[in-house]
Formats: structure tokens, C-alpha cells, sequence
């Protein structure tokens, strides 16, 4: 008997890293609720080889499932491709359709001998990010202040209001050289900025938080210290964001946001572009 | 008289972060050589107000180059893509044909009200991804050995090689908990592993890099050092390489390789899956 209620699987394949078909396939499928599916990302798919290993576990999955895969594409070798085409599954070429009309928008071939978005492409672009790594690294809570110079932007709040992250991620993501300072008691008593800021104020950027987030972000940090304490959450957002609005600080809140969510968001906020 | 050699608008168009379109529209360009063109990135257009501005933007752009601009859009709501339709341009809408697939694939209708893949769609998965990253910083260049024993992996290798944004970046990427440890002048001389690491002899993975470029890395930090020397360099590289070898250490070449595709190849290789 074949089995029916089974997850269907979902392939995004590539003969590269995986990671542009993967975003495409998942905000689709993110399109469609209650799915029962298991995903699989298969990289590097640059041979006619792998393509038939790959093909073999494809049908094997179909009729484990039950239900043809879904694989999604953006082989664009045309042996590879005829290979993964036979199998038992849908098959959606992601590239095809987009590549014929840019083809005939840009008056020239394709070829899949130039470039990839995720490799090193542009070796100047790709060492600014890398270094912005490093300066988010080396300027992360408030060290490395000599470097601060350099920095396209500044962020503060709270701690724990997810500065790090944010900073790295807008450094790998964007090239952006993302520095973060956090507030302090005594910037809320004073209700002041700290005094190693005052030059960077047109790079200040603040986020803030929901102080109930706050508190179990915290908690699982430092249980049941006066740190984590509701009351001490609350009082600590309050004074950040009166600071952010008595000094003209934009700022972002981040309690249901994601650290893509967020940095996009700063990006636009800010008028920053990529480095 | 019409500018004619000014350089192509190309516009990705999202009404969410923009990264999914920027990914594939950035893939797509990157299969044409030799392109004049300017890329910008439109995110959060998630009104008709925020449409119709942007129509305007576009179609001075038009104007400006002499040629219509390429507009890459994950837009979904039909009266802001309408919006964004009229404009002087060549929009490729990246996910009209393949929503309409898998509707009929998958038998039910999509929904643009269902969760967004760079949001938080799944807290837990969310919390993961930031704990990795927590994770990475805490293990970094060799501290935090309390830690190891929750890590998925652990990155070997010369200073400089790439392993802390490697780390980062299997953390922020794909939840992975990777942990680093420096390879020194002691290691290299006895041909041994550090003692510390012996105990995690399954999660070891190394990285290597081409002496010449380690030079060049490593100038740029401390120019004119012994630890910057050609000589030094080769040294290192050298027994790391017998050290993997001889112990049976996995490892992969990073000369050439972006972060990207540095971890998608560490992900295959060691069997990683996606936190």
C-alpha cells in the first residue's frame, strides 16, 4: 500500500550555494498554510552526476511520500537541467522564464560563465563587508570608541534590545559599518546622552523593545536578577525612548521584528546604501 | 535632447524586506556581462501611497536614462502591482507564474496574510538563529571551552583564515553552532592537535587558504611582520594541511570562496542540517 498522509518533500536545488533559490522557494511555500512538508536545500549540483544521484533520491522520496516532490530550480546548464526534468516531481525553473525576457529587454545573451550573486564577484564590495565584520566586532557595546569614526551608523538602547545582531547582520548583509554603544543607568537617571556620543549624533540610531519581550529575553540571561525584572525593563525603555525623542534619534522598535525585518527597515530609515 | 549612455535603473521592488527579490534579481543580472546599470533596492511598499510614489520615481528614472529601468518585484497585493505596472518600465513580477504553479501543485489558494520567509515565521526556529549567533561570538578564536560541547561544529585553522565570519554566518544563516579555535606556532611544530580540541575530534572541520592570500590578509593587519612573512605564511598552511590530513580533519580551500560559499560547502560536507 502507499503511504498518504506523509510530509511531501520540497527540494530547492542549485549548482551554486543554494541560497537565492531557497529564499524564493520558501517565501513562496510561506504563501500557502497548513502545509505538512520537509524541506531539503541541495547545493553545488554542477554536474550530470550529481543530477542523476540527486534525480534517484528524488523519485525515492516520491515514493516514500506517496506525493511528488516539489523541486524548485536554478540549474540553468540544459544537461543538468534534462536530468532533474525527468524526474517524478514538479519541477519549477526559477531562472528560464526570467532569463528569456531579460534576454530580450538587455539585447544580449545570457551566460552561465560570468558571475554569481553569491560568490565573490566584486572583490572590493566583498572585502568591505568582510571588514565590516570586523568593525562591528570591534566596536560591539561600546569598545574600540576610536574607531567610531568610521562607523555609518551608531545604534543604542537598552541591553539586549538585539544591537549585536543587528550590527553583524548589517555588516554581512549590507556592507554597513554598524557600531552600537548601550544605555546605561545612568544615561536614564541623567536622562542624558553619554558623553562618547555627542560627535556621533547624526549616525545615532535607537531601537527599542516591548519591555515584557524585554524581560524574558533577559530572563533566560540573568534569571531573576533586578536586571530582568519587569519593573526595571519597563523603566529602562521608558527613559530610552524619551531619550530618543528629547535628542531627535530615529529609532525602531523590534519586539515582533526579525533581524532581517529590522536591518531593512534601518536601511530605509536611515537613507543608508549598501557599501 | 535624450541622454543615451547613462547607465540602467534596475529597481527590486518588495513590500516586505526586499531580499528575496534583491537575491534573485541580483542572480538573474548576474548571467549578463559588461551591464551599465544602477541597482536600488525599494522595500516596505506596502500601500498604494507608497506605489504611486515610487511610480513616480521610476518613470523619472525613465526619463533621466534614456531608457526604460528593469523593475524585479515580489509585490502580491494586485491594486499596489497595478500601480507599479504602469510605470514606463519592464517589470518582471518573480512571483506570479509560480504562486499559480503550486496553487494548483498544492490544491489551495495563496495568501498574502501568511507569514513572510525573512520574518519571524517560527519563533523557535527565530531563537535558534540569534542563539547561534550568541553562540559564535562566545566561542570565538578559541575561548568560551565550556562551551564547546553544544557546539554542531568547530572550525580549525591559521588566524586569519575566515573562521569567525564563517561562524557568524552559519549562525545567522542556517542556526548552526559553530564554535573556533585558532591553530598556533605550538600546534604546528608538534604536528598536534591543541589538547582542548581532542575531545571534539567529530565536530572538527578546517579551513585552509592559499599562502599568497593569507599574506596579503595578514599585511593588511600587521604590515611588514614575521606573522605577515611569505615564509610564515607557507609554514602555517603547510602543517595545517598535514595536521587535517594526518588526523582526518575534513577540511576545505577558501582562496577563492565567499562567505556564502564557504558555509554552503561546510553545510554538504559535514552533514550539516539547518537549526
Amino acid at each position: 500500500m502507499m503511504p498518504t498522509d506523509t510530509k511531501r518533500s520540497i527540494f530547492f536545488v542549485s549548482d551554486h550555494t543554494g541560497l537565492t533559490v531557497e529564499a524564493l522557494g520558501h517565501s513562496l511555500m510561506a504563501r500557502f498554510e497548513e502545509l505538512s512538508v520537509r524541506y531539503e536545500t541541495v547545493p553545488f549540483i554542477n554536474s550530470t552526476s550529481k543530477a542523476r544521484e540527486l534525480l534517484q533520491r528524488v523519485n525515492q522520496a516520491a515514493l516514500q511520500d506517496g506525493k511528488r516532490p516539489i523541486v524548485f530550480s536554478s540549474i540553468t546548464n540544459p544537461e543538468i537541467l534534462a536530468i532533474l526534468n525527468s524526474a517524478n516531481a514538479r519541477v519549477l525553473d526559477l531562472f528560464k522564464t526570467y532569463l528569456a525576457e531579460l534576454e530580450q529587454e538587455l539585447g544580449q545573451a545570457s551566460s552561465s560563465r560570468v558571475g554569481r550573486y553569491h560568490g565573490i564577484v566584486d572583490l572590493a564590495r566583498y572585502q568591505q563587508r568582510m571588514q565590516a565584520i570586523d568593525f562591528a566586532l570591534a566596536t560591539d557595546d561600546g569598545i574600540g570608541l576610536s574607531n567610531y569614526q568610521d562607523a555609518d551608523i551608531v545604534l543604542v538602547g537598552v541591553s539586549r534590545a538585539g544591537k549585536t545582531p543587528t550590527c553583524l547582520y548589517l555588516g554581512m548583509q549590507y556592507g554597513i559599518r554598524a557600531a552600537n554603544y548601550p544605555l546605561a543607568d545612568d544615561d536614564f537617571e541623567r536622562l542624558a546622552l553619554p558623553e562618547e556620543l555627542v560627535p556621533f549624533h547624526n549616525q545615532l540610531f535607537g531601537l527599542t523593545i516591548d519591555p515584557l519581550r524585554l524581560q524574558q529575553i533577559r530572563q533566560e540571561r540573568k534569571p531573576n536578577s533586578y536586571y530582568a525584572s519587569l519593573k526595571q525593563c519597563e523603566f529602562e525603555v521608558k527613559q530610552a525612548e524619551k531619550l530618543f525623542a528629547s535628542k531627535g534619534i530615529r529609532f525602531l522598535n523590534v519586539t515582533a521584528s526579525s533581524i532581517e525585518e529590522i536591518t531593512a527597515g534601518i536601511m530605509q530609515m536611515a537613507g543608508l546604501e549598501r557599501g
